[in-house]
């Protein structure tokens, strides 16, 4: 999807917090809102937001010559999530319909995240898979689960780290044989990376690959032409996060996004409030097929 | 005051809301959005907040070629201010503490703004006033009732539309022999001007002038010699709201700033939460007053 307007003071906000998490520096702040800006000033707008933050992430990466600047943040979230894991396993396990529990998990997973919000502490979390589980889960869940009976092979885009550990529960209930766990192929703000699959243990249950791209979703020219391949290839895409609904839900593919709704932007193109977990489809697909039965 | 790094992502998103208030022409949201990005990339951050947003109205004015966008939303803030003044006269009048009431509505009528928060309904104003009843208010009110007590000529610096109405609860208790209104010299948002201290009556109990500039606040660079001799002249200056404490709190005089208290930036500099009411003295005056007796 396009950047919307109301994008751009939000991406000079996080390259600014941004700035301040990885460095005291002040010159260092200043400069990249500085760059952001003139970017911002002349930019193409065609583009997606998480090309934008990709963007303004490896500069930061190269001003403070930092690789993985959220590294420790990386760590303590996976270790904050899998001490939580086998409590929801139980849960998910006891439930009168385990497949929408682990859903729930998973979104409720979604908000650990350092793009859009802080860093989360584990009562939050806690908190917010309680509160996960009451509420209908908005967008199209049924046409999920029948979308899960049918597919012979589904590929699953992860989003931040921590989450990643949540995701092991709905991939349990999935089916690890026919699932493959696409992370991000180079670190980026907390987004999961072959590292953080390896240390939630999804690496040992499932096949885990990497997108070949930096950018904190899933844009799809920026992304290695075996995850294209792979992308194109599988009967059922799950993709979870904002960033992934940001550069997915356009593409003429039927896929199911899993996100906690963190901005107005989204949530008005949604058609659900902030703060809102939702499960829903790419929104033009259904016009697109019904093209395609005509053609 | 400097601006801060944290007020850049605000000018965009003031700008963006802004044209949006004035303008249903997406050409001109793009527009000023990408202007203000480019000068803000090589802006001189010593300037004031006020300045920035001076241009950037001021740019928006060209832009639609609409002298005083916010007219008709002043004229209904005075209207609806006008309407709670017989009652918060009541109010003030009955209290044992006259001018403390008179300063708490002075204050909760700087709610009525449209530079920070949108526009306020009645119910709103009333509820601010309810609650600005109760709490002691932050800052100098001692200080500022014994400098009340001798000064021999007060220079009060208006804010918004609406708010002006309140402010002649107040100026009525300073004394209306010794107070010169000031407003600004031309209309940006829904700063008062001299069309608003006449909707109001203010004109007919007071002296009332303009400084000769269109900046949302008091820079004084930019203000009229005239009202620059007032303001060095005046035994005491009282300014209302954020804009003219950000614009004027760095002088080397003694100013007593009343205002809510509408950005964490604000909050941080005057050790207030965001929301508080509060009267506040011109932080760096205590030094400079020591240094001018060491002379």
């Amino acid at each position: 999807m396009r950047s919307s307007l109301d994008c751009i003071p939000c991406f000079v906000r996080q390259a600014l917090d941004a700035a301040r998490v990885i460095s005291n520096e002040p010159a260092i702040h200043e400069e990249i809102v500085r760059e952001v800006l003139l970017w911002m000033g002349e930019a193409d707008l065609s583009e997606s937001p998480p090309r934008f933050a990709q963007r303004i992430h490896r500069r930061l990466r190269a001003m403070t010559a930092v690789d993985d600047p959220h590294r420790a943040a990386k760590d303590r979230q996976n270790q904050m999530a899998l001490r939580l894991l086998p409590e929801l396993g139980a849960m998910v396990e006891g439930a009168s319909h385990p497949l929408d529990v682990a859903v729930r998990v998973a979104v409720a997973g979604n908000m650990i995240d350092m793009g859009v919000t802080d860093d989360v502490t584990e009562s939050e979390l806690r908190q917010a898979v309680d509160r996960a589980l009451d509420p209908p889960l908005g967008g199209e869940p049924d046409a999920f689960y029948r979308a899960v009976e049918t597919a012979g092979s589904i590929l699953y885009l992860a989003d931040n780290a921590g989450e990643i550990a949540f995701d092991r529960l709905l991939i349990e209930y999935l089916g690890p044989d026919r699932v493959t766990v696409v992370v991000r192929g180079a670190p980026v703000i907390n987004d999961a990376t072959l590292a953080d699959a390896r240390a939630v243990g999804l690496d040992e249950m499932v096949e885990v690959i990497d997108n070949g791209s930096d950018a904190p979703g899933t844009v799809l020219a920026d992304c290695s032409a075996g995850f294209q391949r792979r992308f194109a290839d599988s009967d059922l895409i799950i993709a979870k996060g904002q960033g992934n609904y940001e550069s997915l839900s356009e593409e003429p593919r039927d896929i199911f996004f899993l996100l906690k709704v963190k901005c107005q932007v989204i949530a008005d193109r949604i058609g659900a409030p902030v703060g809102t977990h939702v499960l829903t489809r790419s929104p033009d697909y259904p016009v697109l097929s019904e093209e395609r039965g005509g053609t």
